[in-house]
């Protein structure tokens, strides 16, 4: 494959960052594209954390091939690291190599890279071009530019809908509304997060293993559930194997006890009302480096969350059918005018086997 | 423009039938070109009842560039007609004009034409070809194709919701949920449809005038008011101008003359419990060559015509924000269990302005 401008050197190292999509949390993805006389000469993908960073591996790539890197051309989905944090600057692994110039498709956002990588590589006479493709490598690493940022996770809500915007049968109901195709996607969605949150009511419900299996990964994402009152069984299958959050608002020493002898941590997190104060959760687990937090709770949790603006995201499957009367999504007190209404912007529509997969945000 | 193919000219036969969309009622709509040595010579649509069809009117087209049509191809969109309705046959038309080819997107299925023009054609010798860009074509005369193969109209109901299915708050406020664009966008629906129908309980909370305001039409769709016990204002705004079609159940005389004064209509199909009987007031609407209905109701009436399977397609217009506990969609029971839901497919996905435009038929 020959490359011929930026864009498409930028558009392969993007390919090349989410074939990682699953695996370097708490890091972003990134991909590294190292192109010669038109040729690509090494090629990889930031490896769990540790491991080799994106630049590395396309380094150790071109060398395994043969290849002499002097005065190649870099593609790389993030401005190169400049510091010493698990591994050694991959700055410097560049300018060793003696690469020509390097094209970045954002500046890093962690307050110890900053721009400093790109600086190192100007100083070492290398030109650098940044902002190519920016805005598919800021959407393949919402999550950790959001807690760079934000110092909280990006909130995705899934959740599954009939037309007229129902979840389940009064009856509790609610498998299924939507296709397996569209619920093999949503464990797509489990899999790139670095946790997934529901609630007790959830738990009690439908028992969830709130893990990935439709797909292939080799991580499975944190699990954590919010659970006020500590009212979880041992027996609840998302406590199994263990490492599972419990986010409580009011202390229970011997439940706590037996459920750490589970292997799951209790946080307590509570506001004034005695429930688990939302907002500072969020934050708590932007400091526990969760990039991006999948949510998938019931009508009560998904409310709270909403009118606690926790959300930023809904990732909502539409089946192609009405349900009449039944459970809505949201447990969410009206406005008092509709131009008060929560707004949200539409991100992304796409048809998911027999149904509609809509990416919104909030506004 | 040269036309290379049988594709191409009957893309072009289509454009033109989307020109009469708003004028043909209850005929079909009609595009024709006719094309010689691969370039147009001649083009039309159906013009409205009474006047020329489209086969005619490219034939006149023709005679007015000075072309000659003699063994030329014609593209049209729907079987010529071979008998004699408020007009000639369009058959004999081109026969007498002596053009080589025919290519139609459709046979009529109405069961004065069925096969009969072709058959015509071919037995002047001209070769026909059939069932070119049918899908299109089909699309385009949903309505005309439902009267003729069902008897009644193809419903469409059109409705705008907040992505959680609520088309109103509590209070009634319904304006706005969607964009100025999504409303626009309702309009042109509206003229291409034979007849708006809404029930008496948006009369009374809105005072529609159920005419089409935001695009221009030289014809305005009928007005149906369903009103059981003929609650309607003399005043409302439906009645304005005269020609509403009111569907009742319980007889009023004192009202009804006062409405009929108006120059309302008065339709009266009762069911076993004395409300409006809703399946046979499609076929009643199917006799009096309603083609497309354009629903606008609430939340009651689109309840009962989705219950009592009188909806073929949902047009739904759908705002990113979510609004909670709000009015929901559609007053209908809920089924015993998620596998008797009332299933749909999607049909077209599409942005409009902010808001999302689904259209879903019922299967």
């Amino acid at each position: 494959m020959e490359i011929i401008n930026d864009s498409q050197g930028m558009a392969l190292a993007l390919e090349w960052a989410a074939k990682s999509m699953f695996i370097t949390t708490p890091n972003p993805r990134v991909g590294c594209v190292i192109v010669k006389n038109g040729q690509v000469v090494g090629a990889g993908a930031t490896q769990p954390p540790g491991q080799a960073h994106a630049e590395v591996q396309a380094l150790q790539d071109a060398a395994r091939r043969g290849a002499d890197v002097r005065g190649a051309t870099v593609y790389v989905t993030l401005e190169p690291c400049s510091h010493y944090g698990r591994t050694p600057p991959c700055a410097d692994a560049l300018i060793r190599a003696g690469v020509g110039r390097v094209v970045a498709a954002l500046g890093d956002p962690n307050p110890l890279v900053g721009g400093e990588g790109v600086a190192k590589l100007r100083a070492a006479g290398i030109e650098v071009l940044t902002d190519v493709g920016a805005d598919a490598a800021r959407e393949m690493n919402i999550g950790f530019l959001s807690r760079m940022q934000r110092g909280r996770p990006w909130v995705r809500m899934k959740a599954a809908a009939s037309l007229d915007g129902k979840t389940a049968l009064h009856n509790g109901q609610s498998q299924w509304i939507t296709s397996s195709a569209a619920r093999d996607d949503g464990h797509w969605w489990r899999a790139r997060a670095c946790a997934i949150l529901t609630g007790i009511g959830t738990v009690q419900e439908d028992d969830p293993q709130l893990n990935v299996r439709a797909v292939e990964t080799p991580r499975q994402p944190r699990r954590i559930v919010i659970d006020s009152r500590l009212q979880i069984e041992p027996s609840a299958r998302v406590l199994a194997g263990g490492g599972t959050w419990i986010v409580a608002a009011v202390p229970d020493p011997d439940k706590e006890a037996q459920l750490r002898a589970l292997g799951a941590e209790i946080i307590m997190l509570p506001n004034a009302r005695g429930k688990v104060d939302l907002p500072a959760l969020m934050q708590e687990l932007g400091r526990r480096q969760i990039n991006e937090l999948h949510v998938e709770a019931g009508f009560k949790l998904n409310g709270s969350l909403i009118r606690e603006r926790c959300v930023d995201e809904l990732l909502l499957y539409l089946a192609p059918s009405v349900l009449g009367d039944a459970q809505g999504l949201f447990d969410l007190q009206a406005p008092a005018s509709l131009d008060q209404k929560t707004p949200l912007s539409f991100h992304e529509i796409k048809q998911i086997g027999p149904d509609l997969r809509i990416l919104a945000r909030f506004t």
